[in-house]
């Protein structure tokens, strides 16, 4: 019987196979895969469709990481976790993380990462994850869709999942200086151990299969829609919402830049391009107006079930 | 006699008129401004051109707020200045910030900051600035010069300054993620309270009119390079890295997200548009390794004078 460790890391392992397979054929192009190694212990395989036809960037990555535990990662999980863990104690850590920027503004950009993490010998873990979606010019089909998938691989798991994680991903996903969520949100779970490992690895995979069956659909709908100038100029702005989100609020992004991580993994979730242009508020009434009023208002996409 | 902080409010606001005066000549494009209001106290003039015909984007702020200071402004103070800083005190602040992304890839950005700070009834107050070069493409008699007259500016009030202020500037504006320096640097300088605060209003203004001095000759001479595509691509990464230092390492930019600053005048530095390729290293050899070489090793660009 292998580890749960192994048995994670196989699982995100496929996930990157099916998720790259069925990209790559809406792309028509094969994702470059570049293997690295950590100093500490551990490395990745890092694949990417830089200027596809389709994705502009297209960045699925997995890793599997040991060594000790840098101090200050020891100090924000035992904060964020509520127990003390050492410094300088083992760990493991393996996941899969994915940004697909598309090229066409009507096209949303999607993200999702499923992670395991284990301390010492593996009497501290948990399970996160999650996938959002985050589209320049609202479609209420999209968002229902990708919401409604979503709902149902939660669903088969446990139904209190979908509605918790929802919420959770409209939380997380907040750019406060900006008062807007980054996108549409979908699920976002962390430190989940309540349960027997392979029940979350299982959950992992429906999670990881459900993101092909969410995200396809959209894309292929999307992905060819005429567009005009300033179709693409909303579009970068919003890419530029993205910027700062990632490089100011995501917990993932930021403790790796500040620490040892592989600099060039952890910022292939950034847009090929970006603007910034001071005074960008939308005119009231208009498309772009009214994507940013469900950033200001989270929505619910999907009915939730009545308690 | 009016109290320091209106002297030091005065400076700002008259290097403001100076500095846009040249500036808005050498693009033929008038700053557009606009004035706020904080809602604890005080506010802003923020200028700017968007789109001009030499800068791409030229903002230059000036404000003066006060109020009480917000526990996590204390907090992030006390442990900086090694001394006790009351939550909730009252305080002071006014500066002039300003940062311009010409349009043409071989003219450089450039950024200055003069600030003065304020606690209680004035019986703690500092003093910080600086003025640093950020070329996509590295022309050695541009930084020269530019190191030449700040060095003047500071070397009018005290011989120790450039040295000090250029090494500090070094320091301060390490992309660390990257093992890069934002640029080809300046002066940088905080918490300056060690001699009569007009001496230091002084230096403000010396830095602040060597600024016109030590950019204009450089941006004249770079603004109609010719230049092709791919030089175009190499500076639109180069703004990425600027858009990644403010958003992770500037210490006013990071506490300026994450409390209750204006977020469009805080955000005003960042370029009109960015790009992030994932592999982006240039070819050894080329005009664009030559610069990430002296972004790696800072360069002394200005002989130090013996001690």
């Amino acid at each position: 019987m292998s580890l749960v460790r192994d048995r994670a890391h196989a699982n995100v392992r496929a996930l990157q196979d099916h998720i790259c397979d069925a990209m790559s054929a809406v792309d028509g192009t094969p994702f470059l895969e570049t293997t690295w190694e950590r100093p500490g212990g551990g490395g990745g395989w890092s694949r990417l469709i830089e200027d596809g036809v389709v994705f502009e960037k297209a960045g699925v990555n997995v890793s599997a990481v040991h060594g000790t535990l840098p101090p200050a990662a020891a100090k924000a999980m035992s904060t964020r976790r509520d127990l003390p863990i050492a410094e300088n104690a083992p760990f493991y850590a393996t996941g899969i993380s994915l940004v697909l920027h598309p090229r066409n503004p009507f096209a949303p950009t999607v993200h999702a990462n499923y992670r395991y993490f284990e301390l010492g010998d593996g009497e501290v873990w948990w399970f996160g994850g999650g996938a959002d979606l985050t589209p320049a010019y609202l479609f209420e089909e999209d968002a229902s869709h990708f919401h409604r998938v979503h709902k149902a691989a939660c669903d088969a798991h446990d139904p209190a999942f979908y509605p918790r994680f929802k919420r959770w991903c409209d939380d997380y996903f907040h750019i406060r200086h900006r008062g807007e969520r980054r996108g549409v949100g979908g699920i976002f779970f962390d430190d989940l151990d309540d349960r027997d490992p392979d029940a979350l690895i299982a959950f992992h995979r429906s999670c990881g299969e459900a993101f092909v069956a969410a995200y396809q659909p959209i894309i292929e709908r999307r992905r060819d829609t005429p567009f005009e100038e300033h179709h693409r100029r909303w579009q970068q702005i919003r890419r530029g919402r993205y910027v700062e989100f990632n490089l100011v609020w995501d917990r993932g992004t930021v403790f790796g830049l500040k620490t040892d991580a592989r600099t060039k993994s952890v910022l292939m979730s950034l847009p090929l391009t970006a603007r910034w242009e001071v005074e960008d508020d939308p005119e009231p009434g208009t498309p772009e107006a009214r994507l940013v009023d469900v950033l200001r208002e989270p929505v619910d996409w999907v009915p939730l079930d009545p308690k």
